[in-house]
């Protein structure tokens, strides 16, 4: 709320008219308003199967819900990958909406590359833009994107800002951005090759979870998106790591009513956590990134051969075991945390995570994680498990004894 | 929040673990999560003269109010419109910081065009963009505009963007950005001549208004701002108006110190009404947006050679006439108000806002900003001086009438 105090209004003479004037602002003869508002942001995250099928009305429920006096448009951007599996897709989206009358389907079903491509292409995201005029989509309309993270990124920014921020509607297909990227509240793309350089911060209208597509990842993909859960879990829930000590080898064998619940619960902490701290990052403590730090330079030295997940698996034993050598975490969790990974099928050690001394490649991510939180450095460790610590350095001879330790195993 | 209850977790079976699940939601078999939270803004706006001067320790104080350990930097972007007249600025600024131990100034003070111009071209925004990536500006670093509200739509839109966002300085040089824009919380672009076709929602973290700056605009610049002063005082603040009637003539001969009153008045009234109400025009309404929707139109109309202000004042001037024609204004208010546009040296009428007929190419604007607002059609119209009030549609024949009445006076 702004403040002033009435004014005369009989002549131009200026009255200071505003309070709180410190003495500061006194001495320079300036005057100051104060502005503040909050911006309420809610929205929903739905779990089904077969989304589109005709007797399946939990989206069209939701676009309902949005009371209007003119038609809504609304328009679909879909991930090649996703496209190529389930190609009945088109079609279904269509009958979908064949009977709607408040709601316009707009007749491009734009497909567009999936995994990281989408989100270097400039002329893709000029692509989505370009539709938005063409089809004259407005800030009450939706776009909805079908997709894995990277598609939802791309589409997510072009939305947000488009227009100033078109409704928009997530609907992930891996598990990677179903049990954490999708729900949160971040877009973005590559620039100069700089990941996720250009980007806002804008929360979807609504996200659905149809675990159908899960069926047609492949076992690398099924498996990466797991290495989230088990960081959240490790720093917000130990019952629920205990839940993936139990089912780790169900789910590496990619059961399916596992995998329902680890996506519910993994996106439900991460939500949780979003709400109940900084969404918008305006700080610089970043708790969801345990494991993170190592994780982004050894994709960056990979080339990105080794997927993100697999990186953030890599990342969370190396910090779990750091947990344990500076005297936080008991050896035997640290050794179950590194049990559940292995049983999962993801490896815990690569030439590029091994750190010899302080000219160790990795190392480096810890500069670039400073300068990346923008302040000082913060990193999550693990004081039990469930329970994380921030500290603000990591010591390098520790680091090696880590590495060593996880060398053992 | 997020919500569930306590699942078991010796098993994978999956229970149905969120709450306040619709019979809808069961008939689909779907669960859902409900997610909101709400992101507090707040920034403070700064009346001043001279903020570059030694002596002023306004912007130090400011910035020296964000302790870190770190030394943040700042870059500037000023319109080479306000370079033109204050050349003195470049060495000033460059003096201003040169003892400052936790502020590091970026070598580079980039100038770049003003007006129109610095919107519609792409170049000039990837420009800023890069000298983020080359000078390593960080999310608690800060870009600092100094310029109209073009250059400030521009610099805010590539801060925005930048790694989701740099904190933004507005350092605001005309009446309109001044008494208006740049208090607000929007940015943009032009793309493919559409106008703020890109852009997005970011709150600066602050706001300095030098009324130095204010001395070398020209006298249509300095006039053209007034109209958003006459706009929000019709809408809300009737002594405000009274005081704008008596000052009129000495505003239009350039008075500073009526300037200054109004220039704090209208940029505190502008602030309280964002605070109070929509802030990201979520919904439908844009009550700031009286007379507006010929305005916008007028502007298209002329190829922008009718200035923003001087279009809001003739739009302002129907919208009062249509207010009175359609029986909720006295012809007296009408009129009063009709005389302080002419006190100020606004014109009334323009060949291109003249209503005949349904063909008459203003009528256009009101379908588009129909589409503009993206759902019903929402005016605001006077029903006293001071009063606002808000109707879904507009009759062409009383249209008529009122740009009859316009041609009488
Ligand atoms: N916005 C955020 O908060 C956030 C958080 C974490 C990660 N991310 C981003 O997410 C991206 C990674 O996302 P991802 O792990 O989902 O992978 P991805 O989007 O890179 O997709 C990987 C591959 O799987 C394909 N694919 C997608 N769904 C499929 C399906 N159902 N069946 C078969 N193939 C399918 C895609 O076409 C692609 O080839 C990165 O760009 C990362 O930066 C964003
Ligand atoms: N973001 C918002 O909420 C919002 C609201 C209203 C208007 N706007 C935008 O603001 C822009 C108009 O801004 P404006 O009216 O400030 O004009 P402007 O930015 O177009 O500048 C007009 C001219 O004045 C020059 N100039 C600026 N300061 C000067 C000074 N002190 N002395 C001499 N010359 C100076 C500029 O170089 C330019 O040539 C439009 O693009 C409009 O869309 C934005
Ligand atoms: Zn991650
Ligand atoms: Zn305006």
């Amino acid at each position: 709320m702004a403040h002033f105090h009435n004014v005369k209004h009989t002549t131009y003479y200026v009255e200071l008219i505003m309070q709180q004037l410190t003495d500061t602002l006194m001495e320079t003869n300036a005057t100051v308003v104060r502005q503040s508002f909050s911006v309420k942001f809610a929205y929903d995250v739905y779990f089904t199967t077969h989304l589109f099928d005709g007797k399946n009305t939990l989206l069209k429920d939701f676009l309902h819900q949005h009371k209007s006096d003119t038609v809504k448009k609304i328009f679909f951007v879909v991930d090649e990958g996703v496209m190529n599996h389930h190609g009945y897709l088109d079609e279904q989206i269509r009958n979908y909406f064949s009977h709607e009358t408040s709601i316009a389907l707009v007749d491009e079903i734009m497909v567009v590359p999936g995994g990281e491509a989408a989100k270097n292409t400039e002329s893709l995201l000029l692509k989505i833009v370009d539709a938005v005029d063409k089809y004259s989509i407005d800030r009450h309309s939706y776009i909805v994107a079908i997709g894995g993270g990277a598609v939802l990124d791309l589409v997510g920014y072009a939305a947000a800002i488009s227009h100033r921020g078109i409704r928009h509607v997530r609907i992930p297909t891996t598990v990677l951005s179903q049990d954490d990227s999708a729900i949160g509240v971040k877009n973005g793309v590559n620039y100069k090759g700089k990941k996720n350089f250009l980007g806002t911060f804008a929360p979807p209208v609504a996200v659905f979870n149809d675990f159908y597509f899960l069926t047609t990842l492949t076992d690398a993909e099924w498996r990466s998106g797991i290495s989230e859960a088990v960081k959240v879990a490790l720093i917000k829930d130990a019952p629920f790591f205990a839940w993936l000590k139990e089912n780790a080898t169900v789910l590496a064998a990619r059961n399916m009513e596992a995998m329902k619940y680890l996506v519910q619960r993994s996106a439900a902490l991460h939500m949780e956590h979003i709400a109940s701290g900084d969404p918008f990052e305006m700080g610089s403590s970043r708790p969801l990134d345990f494991g993170h730090w190592s994780a982004h330079k050894l994709e960056q030295l990979s080339g990105f051969t080794v997927k993100h997940g697999e990186a953030v698996a890599l990342g969370i034993a190396l910090d779990s075991a750091y947990s344990f050598v500076s005297g936080r975490l008991s050896e035997d969790d640290a050794k179950s945390i590194v049990d559940v990974l292995l049983d999962l099928g993801f490896s815990i050690s690569h030439p590029l995570m091994e750190i010899k001394d302080e000219s160790s490649p990795v190392i480096k991510g810890l500069e670039e994680f400073r300068e990346h939180l923008g302040g000082k450095l913060t990193i999550m460790l693990l004081s039990a498990i469930g329970q994380g610590e921030e500290v603000h350095e990591l010591d390098i001879a520790l680091l090696q004894k880590a590495s060593a330790w996880l060398g053992t195993i």
